[in-house]
This record gives C-alpha cells, sequence and structure tokens, in this order.
C-alpha cells in the first residue's frame, strides 16, 4: 500500500502560491509511515485530472487530493473524480445545513453556488470541515480491479491541516497505519565538505534501519538518521549506536544536533563556564551580535560590542594603534587581535571575538583580494590569535558575511572544547 | 509544445523541504509563456524516475528537472535520463576542469566522487553552473518518436536560478519563447496595512493590463504591477502612468521599487546629503548595522555603532546615565534617547539611531510587557526624538527584531524625506 498527493490548482502551474499542501502531507505520511513515492500537480481540467487518476491508480493506493473543492465553476475536483469512477454525486443534505449555519453564524445567506460543495460521490463518506464550507470525502472504491482509496481536502492550508489532524489521521490509524512509527535525529557538522564527510562515513549509507542521508545546507553540512520502530524508544535504541559512531568519525567537525545550531552550542559552553564574550565587527556589521542575540536568554553571556565599520572607530572604540593600520591595512592579522583585544577590555569580558575582512564584491585588490577574512580571538588567559580565510567573490556578498559570522562562531566552539578537554586531561 | 517540472528528491517525499524550485520554474515558465500542465515529484530511485520519464514524454515535449546532481551515490537523475534513452555517459573534461578550479579557489583538492558530476549523456550540451559544483545539461532528443528537450538542474535553490537566467532563459528565447514580455514593477510600502492600501487602490484591481496584485511580505506591503507587451519599453509605458497614480496616493507609506530596500532607499538618502550614520542597539543586538552593511559601499555614510546588550556597555561606551537606567528603566523613552545621542557623539557621525527594547519572548512585565520597543532618533541639528511601539508577543522574537529593525529605518527615512521637503519650500 502506497499513498501519492496530487494537488489540484491552476494556481500551482502559473506559480501564484507555494505549494504548502504538499509539504505538510509529505511530513504527515512520513510520520504514519505511509509509503509515498510520487507527488502530481495539475491544472483545473477534468480531462488532464481524468490522466493523472488513471496513471495515479496503477501505482498506489491510497490518492490524497487537495485543492479544486472551491464553490466556483473552476473547482471541479470532484466532478472529475466521480466522472472518471462513473458513480453520480448526491446532495447531501448534512452538508447543505452545516453549510447554511456557517453562513448564518457570520450574518450572511448561503449562496446558490455553495450548493455544488455538498454534491459527494454515491458510496462515499464526507471528510467534514470544521473551519471551511468546502468538505472533502473519503471514499473507498472496492469495486475497482486494484482497491483504491480516495481522500480529497481543500487547498486552504488551515482548513487542510485541520481536516487532516481531526479524521485522516484517525481513519488511518484505524487501518493499522501509524502503529510503527519513523523517528529522526539530524547531526550537524561544520569545518568539512559534503563529499569529504560522505566519504568518511560512506560505510554508513547502506543501513536499512536506520537510514543514514546526507544534506548539504548553508555554511555547513547536516546527517540524517532515520528509524522505524513500533516506538519513539525503540526507534532511538537504533539511532544512537549509529549517532555516536558518527560522532566519533567526525571529531571536531561534529557540532550538535538538529535543535541545536552553532550560536545555541556555543552559548551553552559560555554559560556552563560562566564567561562573557563580547563582539568587535567590521565588514560583518553587528551579523555576529545579531545572531548571537537571536537566542533568548543570551544576555547570560553576551554583553554586546563594537561594529567598527570606519577605521576611526577601530582606533576610538577598540584602541587600535594608527600605525598598524597605516603599516598592515584593516583588514590584517595584527588589526584583528587589536580589535578583539579591545573589545574584550572595553567590555570586560572573558572572550573577545572579532571580525575584519573584504565582503565584495567591490574593495578587492591583488594582495586583499575579495573574501580575505582575519578573525581575532582574545582569550581569557589573555593570549590572543588571529585565523586567515579565503572565501573569494564567488559566493557573494551576502554568503560570504554569513560564512564568516558562521566561522568566527565555530572557531570559539573549537576553542573552549579544546581549552576543556585539556583542562579534564 | 508544452513544458513539464520533475523535481527529483527522497526529501521532498519526506517532507524534509518545501518544494520552491518548483514554485520558482513555474513563474519563469508563465513569464516565458511556455504551457506546462502537469508538475511531478519522484525519489532519488531509478526504476520511478524511469516511470516519470515514461510518462511525461508522452505528454510533455519540454521536461525540466531539479535534484539528484550532486556527487553522493543517492544523486541518479543524470544517470537514470541517461539509461532511460539507453545513450552512455560521458567525462567532460571542461566540467572537471572548472570543478577542480572551483575547489583550488577555496582551497581545498577535488576528491574523487565530485568526477561523477562530470558524466554527461552523448550529445547532450552542459548546462553551465557559474556557482555551484553539479553541472546541468540541455538535451534535445530528436531521435526519440515525440522530439523532446531535457533541461536538469541542481536541488540548490540559489544555484538552479543562476544558471536558468543565465543560460535556459536566452535558450528558450532562441526557440521563439518569451516573445511578448511581461515586464513587472513591484512598489513598496510600508506603515500601511495590506487591507488599507488595498482599499485605497481598489479601483485598479480590475485593469487587465497592466495588472496590480497585492503581496504582504514581514513588515511591508507589496503591490505588483505587470503588463504583458512585445517589448521591455512598450510594457513600461502600460505601467508608469498607473505606478504614479497609487504613489501618489501611497504618499510617505511609499518607500520604493522592488530593487530598492528600505535600507538602500536610507543609504541613497544620506550619500545625497553627505551625511553619516551611527547605531546603538540593544535587543537588536547587531542587526540593525548589519542590515544596513548588507549593501555594499554603506561605508559611505555608516561609520558603525555600539552593541549594548549589557546595561554597564550602555554607561561605559554610551554614556547613559546610571541614575536614569534605574529609574526609568533600560526599555524607555530617556535611555532610547541618551543611547542615540551617545552613540552620534562616540562616532562622530550626523545621525544617531539606537533600539532597546523587550523582543521576548521572556522578560516582560505587566508594566514593560515583551514586544515594548524604544527607537531613538539623533538628528544633525542636534535635536533628539524616542519613539514607542507595541509589538506584543505574539509574533515571536525574531519577527519583533526584524520589525524594530525596519521600524527604525523607516523613521530615519521619513525624518529625512520631512527635512528635505521642508527644506525645499
Amino acid at each position: 500500500m502506497t499513498a501519492e498527493i496530487i494537488c489540484v490548482g491552476t494556481e500551482l502551474l502559473l506559480g501564484d502560491i507555494l505549494n504548502t499542501n504538499c509539504h505538510y502531507l509529505a511530513q504527515e505520511l512520513a510520520a504514519l509511515g505511509i509509503p509515498h513515492y510520487y507527488q502530481t500537480v495539475v491544472g483545473d481540467n477534468v480531462a488532464r485530472i481524468h490522466q493523472v487518476l488513471e496513471i495515479a491508480i496503477k501505482r498506489s493506493s491510497i490518492l490524497i487530493f487537495t485543492g479544486g473543492l472551491g464553490p466556483t465553476p473552476d473547482d471541479l475536483t470532484t466532478e472529475a473524480i466521480a466522472d472518471y469512477f462513473q458513480t453520480p454525486l448526491e446532495e447531501r443534505s448534512e452538508v447543505i445545513d452545516d453549510i447554511a449555519q456557517k453562513f448564518a453564524k457570520i450574518g450572511r445567506k448561503m449562496i446558490s453556488s455553495n450548493r455544488k460543495q455538498a454534491l459527494i460521490p454515491v458510496g462515499a463518506n464526507i471528510l467534514p470541515n470544521p473551519t471551511g464550507t468546502a468538505p472533502g470525502m473519503i471514499w473507498q472504491i472496492a469495486s475497482n480491479p486494484d482497491p483504491v482509496t480516495i481522500l480529497t481536502f481543500p487547498g486552504v492550508p488551515s482548513e487542510m491541516q485541520r481536516m487532516w489532524q481531526d479524521t485522516a489521521i484517525p481513519f488511518f490509524k484505524s487501518l493499522g497505519w501509524g502503529q510503527d512509527i519513523i523517528y529522526s535525529k539530524m547531526l550537524r557538522f561544520r569545518g568539512i565538505g559534503e563529499s569529504s564527510l560522505a566519504e568518511k562515513v560512506n560505510h554508513l549509507f547502506k543501513l536499512t534501519n536506520p537510514t543514514v542521508a546526507p544534506y548539504a545546507s548553508k555554511g555547513e553540512v547536516r546527517l540524517r538518521i532515520s528509524a522505524k520502530a513500533p516506538s519513539e524508544a525503540e526507534a532511538i535504541a537504533l539511532i544512537e549506536p549509529v549517532a555516536h559512531q558518527i560522532q566519533e568519525i567526525a571529531g571536531l567537525d561534529y557540532f550538535g544536533t538538529n535543535e541545536q545550531s552553532l550560536t545555541s552550542v556555543v552559548g551553552q559552553l559560555l554559560r556552563d563556564r560562566k564567561e562573557t564574550l563580547a563582539v568587535a565587527e567590521s565588514c560583518t556589521g553587528g551579523g555576529l551580535g545579531a545572531i548571537l542575540t537571536e537566542i533568548p536568554g543570551s544576555s547570560d553571556y553576551f554583553r554586546g560590542g563594537v561594529i567598527a565599520y570606519a577605521n576611526e572607530v577601530k582606533q576610538s572604540l577598540l584602541q587600535v594603534s594608527g600605525d598598524d593600520l597605516a603599516q598592515f591595512g584593516a583588514v590584517s592579522d595584527p588589526v584583528a587581535q587589536q580589535m578583539a583585544i579591545g573589545v574584550k577590555k572595553a567590555l570586560n569580558t572573558s572572550w573577545g571575538i572579532s571580525i575584519t575582512g573584504i565582503a565584495g564584491p567591490g574593495g578587492g585588490t591583488e594582495e586583499k583580494p575579495v573574501g580575505l577574512i582575519y578573525i581575532g580571538l582574545a582569550s581569557p588567559d589573555g593570549t590572543v590569535e588571529s585565523f586567515e580565510y579565503r572565501l573569494g567573490n564567488v559566493r557573494g556578498r551576502s554568503l560570504n558575511r554569513h560564512l564568516t559570522v558562521c566561522n568566527a562562531l565555530d572557531l570559539l566552539r573549537r576553542k573552549i572544547l579544546i581549552i576543556s578537554t585539556f583542562i579534564r586531561i
């Protein structure tokens, strides 16, 4: 038994709306453990809906339709389905009553076009719509050569979702689905490329339960471990040994699970150590401070910083040497180090991080090209280091800035972990 | 000739990601005038990709694939397509060179799994990927009983979009599509709700060429004016009178067109007036500085600022009175005003903007609830004002912070426009 999602709506083909319904239903089917291999979008057109049905009933036994249940003439889904199975439509009085009541509640009268929404194929059950006027249906067509079950939902996401939760989930559970749950854990990595990580854990991609699959996203790589089991505890028991194995292989490149971010991991490390942080930002203009303060409660460890976009600000608020600015330039190791020390001192914190660089697209020279970034890190013990990055000019200003903020967080994370391990030994 | 979009990726079936690629491509096909009746999503599985191809080539003559071009073993799209048409794959040296160069630029070595991305069916043309390692292809298969053209794109939206714009659009135009162009102008508004603006311009929604349609997005409202005409100049001639009419109706609530943002509009105003700006941020933690410096060249007018997350920083770097902090609290008119004056003085700028507030979800009291924000504005003439906002607790921390940054930019924009008009009179 496999399911197929069929979204009906010319507005989807024209790109007027984003297909969030398909995304929602895909997640819900995965959660119930119902296999689902195809999604189709088709316009408000009876002949083409018939074509799609013809294909779908050959390969799937549960067809989930969204869209095309409204009162206007271009809403054709119910009609097209009934027609395909040569089944007449009948007006359901309970639907008429329900629609009339809903209109009465908002002081309006039901109009004749709404009567259309009460037409349901003979033999189908109504799938009630508590928040809108368009009901759906659950139609188990045993007479078909391959038995098929059709569910229809309106296209309005909030109505569809409520109907799914209230009626469809209990229906599928009564058929025995959703007994085995699918549970996933996402592991997040930084400082290693997708292909390099994939090579290291290649042997795990062949596992079947749990499965391991890679995902790339901006500035990090993720591996998803998914297990199918009768309970969450049993799924976790399948996942954890594999997760530990991957974490061992990845070492410091592993930074957290899905609920964690580089920012939250760094924040927790600082909180645990009762240490504070200040930032000095040039080319990121406040982006590092902004991401640190996305976390509620970040005031426990984050005190603030200086956005030193102009060189004069680097001198006046961060005590960067004017001579060094002249000699080495604003984008240099010495200036990054002095910015980190300066902000640590000015804000009286345990740690100071600084960023200075050329985000692009302009401002690069042969010696100092676009993408050249220095990150300074002043530690609680009074030492200071700086790190050079060459991000290049291909990714664009915005991504260069984002990666730089992530690099700064990751440097601090690695530094704290290395210090902690050292102390522990 | 009709097109069909086929998105390949098990992550789409599992509901891990939202299918924004399909939405983008649907809009682009509509803009080119290429009819498109079906969209299909299928997993990373050769047999099922074959099934989908079998169906699609019977009903569509242009197949647009996204996803499954990466270096890992589950990326099977190219292989599955070549196999279906019984065409061998060949390694293209220009792709190998391109990938190697991209790796070299970021100081890494190409690894063996990337070689897979250089395998393209014999007879297919490469569709270059300027920003990533996975190229696509344009394959015109004349030998097929019904001639079919296949285009493939990687699943990463930014890469796919760039490839579409750079190569696919010129390709389709060379085939005669997109001669009547659809040209749009987006007008952007701030400080007025979608329904209020809609009421004011209601009479324009009935127009057919150009059409006027509203879009709501985070922190602003947009109206899109679209015209269809044989040339861009003719489309613009249809659009401009309507755009002017709307701008007159909206007054100061209109801030720019699509290429403009609040940030770029404010930046241009400051640049024109040869004025400079500094920011003092508490609850936004650097978000205002970060958005101001998204714009290349913002150093012309933005000098930097102070992230004064802790109260001690407000006192030490911004000279906020400790007595006032104690008496009125950090989230208050007097503190916002002193922060704005303080940062203007410390960074020696024409303007100082400050933000202090309770972003949530915690930290609110009955007197000072979550969402209470004060924005201070110190002007070149030495005056200072502050503005109170009550954003409430329903939108969440992230949106409250975003709206606050937008409010700060908008305050400065309105202030400068009012001053300029006054001087002009």
